[in-house]
C-alpha cells in the first residue's frame, strides 16, 4: 500500500459542502466561501511523545487533532468549513489509520467540515492540520478588545485536562474518567463562537492555560484583570484534586481544556444569555477588566499577583 | 527563547498584501480574498532523512518548503497569496532559525506571500506548509481535460534534480553544480500557470517524476499518450549522465523537478506562443494524448509501454 492507496483508502470522502469545489485528488483544493465573508485559517500540530503518547487510541488522535484546530476557529468566531491534513507516520498501519480516519470523520461530520486536501509522508509520527472556515466581515473575534470594567467569562469547566494527564502520567493514586476524557476528546466550543460574534469585545481559546491565554487578550488590549478564583468553573474531580493537595493553581495554568476565554460589557452579557440556547455550553463570569495592567487572583480575599504562565516550547 | 518569542523574533513580518486582514498574532489569520475569486488549497510536508539532508542549508530549506507549495499553486494556475507553516524542531537554534526564515521570506517576497499564521512545536524536524492563493472562478487548471490530439508539453528541463541528488549522495564521480542547485532551490513555475489558465486542457507540476505526475494527468482524462525521448528537454548535465551510463529514465522518473507538464491544443499552444513573455521560462513539446490508454515512450523509433513510476511513501 502506497500513499496514493492509503489516501484514497483512508481519506477520500465525498463533500459535504456545496462550497467545496474540488477536494483531495488534484494539486490542489478549489474552495468558494461565500460572499461577504472573511476567511479564517490556523493551523495546529500534535507531535509524539510531546503531545501525546504514542500509544493513545487513534480514533482520540483523530478527534483532537480536529477539535484543537476548530477551537482556534471558535475563538474567532468562525464556521468551521475546510481542513487540510498533513500526517507523518513512521509506517502504514491499515488498523491504526482506519481507527484515525474514524476519530477525525466523526467530528468533521458533526460541523460539517471537509477534509480537502493533504499530504502523507514518511518519518517520526506528527499530525498537522490546516482548518479554514469563516466569519462575516468585520465580526471576528480578536483579542484587543479587552475595556476596563468589562466582565472575565469561560465555558465550561477549567483544569479537567491538566487533571486527566496527571492521572494518566500516574501521579495520582486515583483516577477520573470525566478528567481523562476531557483531556483525549475536549469539545470544541464553535457553537459558542458562533453566538459571541458582535458580542465579545475579545476571544481566546484556552490551550496553554487560563493565566496565559487571558494573558495574551490582556497584553493585546493593554489592560489587566482581577480574576475570583472561587468562581471558576470547576469539575467535582478537580475540586477534589485541589482539597487533597493544595494546588490551586491548576485550573488557572493547566493546559488543554479547549474553552473559551472572553470578555463582555454588562450589555453583551445580557444579550449572550438571551442567546443561550444557541452557544451549547455554560459559561461563566470569572472576573473583570481592570486598568491597572497585570493579572491577579483573588484567593479567598488575598489578592495574589499571577505572573503569565502555561505551557511552552522550547522555555529556556 | 520560547516559542512565542521565536515567532516574534523570525516570522512576523508586516503583511505585504492588503488582503491580508490579521496574520500571526491571534488565534486564526483572517483573509480576504477579491470576489470572483476561487480559493485555492495544498500543503506539502518535508522530514528531516526523508525529503532532505539534516544538515542541509536552513535557508535553502526554507527557500524550498515554499517553492514546493508555490509549485502545487502555479499547476492549478492559482495566484498565490499566503502561508501556514507547521515548524517542528528538536530544538531552537537561533542561527538555523534566522537562515531557514530568510530562505522563506526571500522567495515570498518574490511572489508578495504572506506567512500568516503557523504552529511551532519540539519534536523531530518536520516542516509542513499550507499554500492558499486565488483563481477566477472556473479557470482553474485541472487534471481531468487532456483529449487525443492534444500536445504535451513541459517547462524547463527534466531530470536535474534526481541528478542533483544522485551527486549529493556521492554516486558520481563528478558534479555539477547546476544539478544541484535545481535540487536545492527548484523554481515554482508562477508565471507560466497564470498563463496556462484558459488555454491547459490539463495540468500538473512534476514532483514525483514526469512519467508518475503525466500518469495522473491520463488516469484522470481516461486517455493515453506518446512521448518522444528525442524531444525530453534536458540540461547538459543530465545529457552527460544518460550517455555515460545508459539510464535513459532518469529524466522520465526523476522526482522534483518541480516544472510543469501540461496539454494544449494546437490552437491553445498558438496562443501561449503569444503570451511567451509573461511565462516567464522555456516550455516544450513533448510528446502526443492519445486515445489508447497507457504512457508509451518512442525512444529511437521503438515504442516501449512505460508503467506509472516515480517516488513513493509506504511503498510495498
Amino acid at each position: 500500500m502506497d500513499e496514493f492507496d492509503l489516501i484514497r483508502r483512508f481519506f477520500r470522502r465525498p463533500a459535504v459542502r456545496a462550497e467545496t469545489r474540488l477536494g483531495i485528488g488534484d494539486d490542489a483544493a478549489l474552495l468558494a466561501p461565500p460572499p461577504g465573508q472573511t476567511l479564517v485559517a490556523t493551523v495546529d500540530t500534535m507531535v509524539a511523545g510531546v503531545h501525546f503518547f504514542p500509544d493513545v487510541d487513534p480514533a482520540a488522535l483523530g478527534y483532537k487533532l480536529l477539535a484543537v484546530n476548530l477551537s482556534d476557529l471558535a475563538a474567532m468566531g468562525a464556521e468551521p468549513a475546510w481542513v487540510l491534513l498533513a500526517l507523518t507516520l513512521p509506517e502504514a498501519d491499515s488498523d491504526w489509520l482506519a481507527d484515525f480516519a474514524e476519530g477525525l470523520f466523526a467530528l468533521a461530520g458533526r460541523y460539517r467540515v471537509d477534509l480537502v486536501g493533504g499530504d502523507t509522508t514518511r518519518g517520526p509520527l506528527t499530525l498537522s492540520l490546516q482548518a479554514l472556515g469563516w466569519v462575516p466581515e468585520g465580526e471576528a473575534l480578536r483579542r484587543c478588545g479587552a475595556r476596563p470594567g468589562d466582565g472575565i467569562y469561560v465555558s465550561g469547566t477549567l483544569g479537567g485536562a491538566a487533571l486527566g494527564l496527571k492521572m494518566l502520567k500516574g501521579a495520582l493514586a486515583w483516577r477520573d474518567e470525566a478528567a481523562v476524557e476531557r483531556l483525549l476528546r475536549p469539545r470544541p466550543r464553535v457553537e459558542l463562537g458562533l453566538a459571541l460574534r458582535g458580542l465579545a469585545g475579545a476571544c481566546i481559546d484556552v490551550s496553554d492555560g487560563l493565566a496565559a491565554d487571558l494573558g495574551h487578550i490582556l497584553a493585546a488590549s493593554g489592560v489587566g484583570a482581577l480574576i475570583e478564583w472561587d468562581r471558576l468553573p470547576l469539575a467535582a474531580a478537580v475540586r477534589r484534586y485541589v482539597a487533597e493537595t493544595g494546588d490551586w493553581r491548576l485550573p488557572l495554568e493547566g493546559g488543554e481544556d479547549y474553552e473559551l476565554c472572553f470578555v463582555l460589557s454588562d450589555a453583551a452579557a445580557g444579550k449572550l444569555a438571551r442567546r443561550l440556547p444557541e452557544t451549547g455550553v455554560a459559561w461563566h463570569r470569572i472576573g473583570t477588566i481592570q486598568k491597572e495592567q497585570g493579572l491577579r487572583i483573588d484567593k479567598g480575599g488575598m489578592v495574589i499577583p499571577l505572573p503569565p504562565a502555561g505551557y511552552r516550547h522550547f522555555r529556556s
